[in-house]
């Protein structure tokens, strides 16, 4: 890794650092903005399917966080949602990169739905350092550090111990694509779980905030196909941070630009989870 | 109408009266009971299928909210779930009736799934006359009379005005019976609505808080198939009183015991959502 992008790492992995700083100082006030636009009429446009929206708001939310952390770490990278969806690519070298979610649950946020989350990840190295997910509506600041912990509001997070499928809350998300053989896989993934036994399977409208659910032990297992990094590498943190797991709906490693994943409070659950489901394939991130 | 049944009932419906009495004064303070059993270990049981999951606190809770209108109204007539469960019949007579679900979200509440609610309603000539719904975590409190709006936490609350389907976030819940058919009938029915291009789905566990969003114009559509008279009997009040739509799945009238409900903030929409339905027979409250 080159001097230059090292530079501020240091900083970004400091103690006092970063988690007030990135989501809720009043000049970078994401959540502050996005509650306010919650209430009011939205220009919605859409990106990869008519279900696949985005707003003015994710847009406006993106450019001043990324704005704050140019400034803060010049020489760093950034992989953003909406700066991938106007063409900039998504790959994880191994200089410090941070991994941007503006609004996830943009679908919520235009319908108003209260579930709706700003996700900021942090990786050297490849590796995921930190984490913060903020619930703009609960205001819920989720954080975790790799080796210090997860919390919410500053207690101390933890995954629930289930490992018998039979007694599961599972989470899950519908994707951006609806067209018919996708629907079908999700559906039958779906309905497998629930012949499995599953006590009950939800579906919030946000990624990040179910993937908080799992890490908090309100729910024992997460699974979804075509979600993306910047969904992914907050939560990631968080989870592992709370004593679960995250994993390739495979079952093997976590990859973070695979656009698929299980998460568990336990390996046996994940893996049970990961011999249910049939593969929706959704491309990579990095290939795009 | 005997006399004796109206007993109270002017008192019921006096303008005082009954939101805060019912479900937060401390001598009732069944939201307080059911936060403080959210964290800690339960005894789960089973009624009608292994998803059907009941707890003490589910008939402690009852127990409370039935023990506290009886001696209000003694001559009152009661529906509630447990009670129902243990055999009672579910028959709705021109008498001052109180429907009281003591816990919406059990499954979540097992879980610590933060989505569960407390919901009462009152019907006289088996017209409901109003409803409360205390959302147990986020301390919101619907309220709906008939003829004089419905608010949450004091603020009026209004539907979306919604008509189109391709534009809609659509709420529904999986209902109790896990059975082969049922199953395929509940994804079948979702599958319609993604089809025809419903920006999501969501299902968060619990009928009577999905039915608020509704009210509060959080979402543009819910059905289900399964759900019961006191999952149904404040939200119906409070929904219309949003100016809202709540009718029976086949397009017809709501009846409340016929486990089964179609509810829109605009008739179009809901006329819409019949549409695309398919029945799930899940019989009728006042013929077990």
């Amino acid at each position: 890794m080159a001097r230059r992008e090292c530079d501020g790492q240091e900083e970004a992995l400091s103690e006092q650092w970063p988690f007030e700083d990135v989501t809720q100082r009043s000049h970078i006030d994401a959540p502050h903005i996005i509650r306010k636009a919650l209430s009011e009429e939205k220009r919605v446009s859409t990106k990869t399917s008519a279900a696949d929206l985005v707003t003015e708001t994710d847009h406006v939310v993106e450019a001043l966080i990324l704005q704050e952390l140019q400034t803060r770490f010049p020489s760093h990278r950034f992989i953003a949602e909406e700066a991938a969806a106007a063409g900039a690519k998504c790959v994880l070298t191994p200089s410090p990169t941070w991994i941007v979610d503006p609004i996830d649950g943009t679908c919520n946020f235009v319908h108003r739905f209260p579930t709706v989350a700003v996700s900021i990840g942090f990786a050297v190295n490849q590796e995921l350092e930190f984490g913060v997910i903020y619930h703009c509506t609960e205001e819920r600041l989720y954080t975790g550090r790799r080796g210090q912990g997860a919390f919410c509001n500053g207690q101390q997070l933890r995954v629930s111990g289930e490992t018998d499928l039979s007694k599961a809350l599972v989470l899950t998300e519908i994707g951006p694509r609806r067209d018919p053989v996708t629907l079908k896989l999700f559906l039958s993934n779906m309905e497998r779980l629930l012949h499995a036994g599953a006590h009950g399977v939800r579906v919030i409208g946000s990624s990040t905030l179910a993937l908080c659910h799992l890490a908090a032990g309100t729910a024992d297992a997460y699974y979804q196909f075509g979600l993306h990094c910047w969904d992914l590498a907050a939560a990631t943190v968080i989870i592992r941070e709370a004593g679960g797991v995250v994993m390739d709906t495979s079952g093997g490693p976590l990859d973070l630009m695979s656009c698929r994943v299980v998460a568990a409070g336990t390996q046996e659950m994940a893996v049970l989870i990961t011999q249910a489901l049939q593969t929706i394939n959704y491309g990579r991130d990095d290939e795009r």
